[in-house]
């Protein structure tokens, strides 16, 4: 890839000088185990928060430990900002998902190691090696003029893969301090390897659990099949119930807020020029189904869905055991798009799932997290330059493109500080987020810092609004 | 319950008068962990074989531990017998079922106590206990006379809970070794407590594993939910759609060889006049669904079933993970009525969950164990005697049952030594076979030991067949 011409040689070069100890560096911050949603992880989640605040100490900026009502999360802003210019707010999250099946990891997951140009470790793309970009990026400035050229803030955050919503409070509840002119997020994908993106949508998230509960304790298969009715099976006849043939999603309203796909946006996401074949073979598959009428991309992309996400019943150990369960669990989640209420289809499955219960089974129901869909207007100056940015960054201009995935904390930026987001991904579709052997690219974690360094002084010149002062 | 007139004073008073050391010898017995299906335990059940040859070369009988194909089996049979006697073989299986949910268990499953007149322990009731008595039954003959008045052989095995087939195997092997007038088996249930039961329907069984295999990883549920097909959504639609409305199993061919229960038996069953409500509240529940038009009872002791015994996929750990599972596996069975064929049926299933599989899933099929119903017939001398002896023993003529639960060992005993099987069980349905906190009624315990030992003199008189040499 042809290497950008930098217009300030000091931080530019600073960069490229610094490589080895950014890599010690991340390597130290992805082998804490910062596990959210695993209480035995508390003290790492707590530990991580500490390193990133240190550093962030060391820019100068007034850096402090800020509780929520989850875990611990890292705010800093600049000391004495300038009012002339604009203020950034840089968002990430230092935790990461759980590292199960540890069987299928080739290397210890808070291990880091170098192989064939990639990083491996848990965190090292989500989100922990994109988050520090948007730390050294800004660092190189202040190491080499001994200022920035735009006013920061950071809100790193430790809950956002556990589910919880207490970020989303925090942000609802601190508007002021929080206030800025645009938010910055790397914690999405490239559209491909060499070929940056701006993320212009994301979908939303309803995760449940669905316990349905029969008899008071495993029965034996024999004296009471037939006779009893069976949690397990009851609980696979409701989930199947919720795609038909189609592989619509039945929930009663599920399509109701729905908008179709624009014939511009259809054209736009064909016009990437996806190759459809090569995506699955990412996923090790030749084939597969989904809701009729619309494109792979379109799929994952832009439409709804409904998955079960985990399901356990009765005996699963070695050999076999003869009982009919008496109780059988699902965690399930719908990806959502644009327009379509959380909270409205939460209550959808509920209600489904208490319907689909026949005679001798009861249900509980938890309601594990919801979000909504985000659409980015991608006509605001900060998208502008943050094209500029990427293309000098990684000598391409980027591609305008959606993610399937949900980033909560999205909605609650754009709805209670009313300042547009940039999401700019610096990670691959191939680097096994949420799986085994998750990794992020060497390369890509140094050109991410370079474009965030060059990222802050396209937005300097700006013109900032009355800072959140509203 | 009123006590019978001894025929023989001695064997009976010396049975009454060793009630403290039998409990001692069976609590002995019952806190060895004989987990036939855990490989961790194959020492137990070694330890509980080598246990029970001990016993029975005590009695004078030529007893020795016969190696199978799985777990060793206990072989013994009278010094030098009598031609002109009827030869008894007494069947019965030392091993038992896994303990998991352990923490659901009051007290230790392998710590044997007694409350409310009942003996707790794992293998209690099934089927350790029941087997027990036909030990103690006939030792106490030796111990009061010097001789049995019948030629007993016992085989002994280890390998019922497992469900593999190596006593099946070693039954066909050496018919000549267990030839013999007719089959002794306690490892069933009484039709009520106090109400002794003679058993001659049982179930079959066709046990396997469908394993749908999905994305070679776990994939994060937004980046890819929608594009790539969900192997556990599969698997679950798979499984719903073996029942249909009616709750009659659309397995190809399932019911092709399946016989009507007849007018007389239906009548016959509706004479035991079973409080269906009853039974529900046994399992904690108080209503089910079932295959319709049939009673609660002909569904469960008369009608064949498909039932999931165990499923996972995905996370099932805390909290909540956005995954796309890579595989989904489920372990189910179907119970068999008389002349189904196991074989065919375990072929049906193979085939549907291969036509289930949807594109971008490949299955793989496990079959753990599979074996036909049993219908002993009522009318031979040896079911005459046992239900003499039944009335004598606990004061009370028997019922004739069927039960929905399988004995693979029954049918090989049928065809291979062409002889008839006395299924006289001394258990109860609340005893929780297969479930924490199993438990044997104490009394029961006591009476079984009598009727073993009456039941040698009942049929003392029957005329022995040429004994196996055919």
């Amino acid at each position: 890839m042809s290497n950008p011409i930098p217009e300030n040689p000091d931080y530019i070069e600073y960069i490229e000088s610094h490589k080895d100890e950014y890599e010690k560096d991340l390597f130290e911050l992805l082998s804490i185990p910062s596990i959210s949603s695993q209480t035995i992880h508390e003290a790492d989640v707590a530990r991580t928060a500490q390193w990133i605040c240190d550093r962030l100490t060391s820019m100068n900026l007034d850096a402090q430990i800020v509780e929520t009502t989850g875990h611990p999360a890292v705010f800093a802003q600049t000391k004495n900002p300038n009012p002339d210019l604009p203020t950034i707010l840089f968002y990430g999250h230092y935790d990461v998902q759980p590292v199960d099946p540890l069987n299928l990891w080739k290397t210890p997951p808070f291990e880091p190691v170098i192989n064939d140009g990639f990083i491996y470790a848990r965190g090292a793309s989500d989100d922990k090696g994109q988050m520090f970009t948007h730390i050294l990026g800004p660092e190189a400035w202040y190491k080499t003029t001994g200022s920035m050229p735009v006013n920061v803030k950071y809100i790193l955050e430790g809950d956002e893969e556990s589910g919880g919503d207490a970020m989303d409070t925090f942000v609802r509840n601190n508007a002021d301090l929080l206030a800025c002119d645009c938010v910055v997020i790397s914690d999405s994908q490239m559209f491909a390897p060499g070929r940056p993106a701006i993320c212009y949508g994301l979908r939303g998230l309803a995760y449940v659990e669905v316990i349905y509960k029969g008899p008071n304790k495993d029965l034996h298969s024999g004296t009471f099949g037939g006779a009893i009715t069976n949690p397990a099976n009851a609980l696979c006849k409701a989930i199947a119930g919720v795609h038909d043939d189609k592989y619509n999603v039945t929930f009663p309203g599920f399509y109701a807020d729905v908008e179709n796909i624009q014939l511009a946006e259809q054209e736009r996401l064909a016009g990437l020029g996806i190759d459809e074949t090569e995506f699955l073979a990412s996923a090790g598959v030749t084939d597969s189904v989904g809701e009729s009428g619309y494109t792979i991309t379109e799929r994952h992309w832009a439409r709804p869905t409904f998955d079960v996400n985990g399901i356990i019943s009765g005996y699963t150990g070695e050999g076999s055991k003869t009982v009919l369960p008496a109780v059988a669990s699902a965690k399930m989640s719908c990806r959502l798009v644009p327009y379509q209420d959380p909270e409205k289809i939460v209550e959808s499955i509920r209600q489904y799932f208490q319907d689909a219960c026949p005679p001798g089974i009861t249900m509980e129901f938890i309601v594990h997290s919801y979000t909504p869909a985000v659409i980015v207007d991608v006509n605001n100056p900060f998208v502008k330059a943050a094209a500029k940015t990427l293309e000098k960054a990684f000598g391409r201009s980027p591609e305008f493109t959606r993610d399937g995935g949900s980033i909560p904390i999205v909605s609650a930026f754009t709805e209670a500080l009313n300042s547009p987001v940039l999401l700019l991904g610096w990670g691959q579709i191939t680097d096994n987020i949420h799986s085994p052997n998750e990794r992020f690219c060497l390369a890509d974690f140094h050109r991410g810092i370079k474009a965030s360094a060059i990222l802050l002084k396209q937005l300097a010149g700006i013109e900032p609004k009355s800072a959140g002062k509203e």
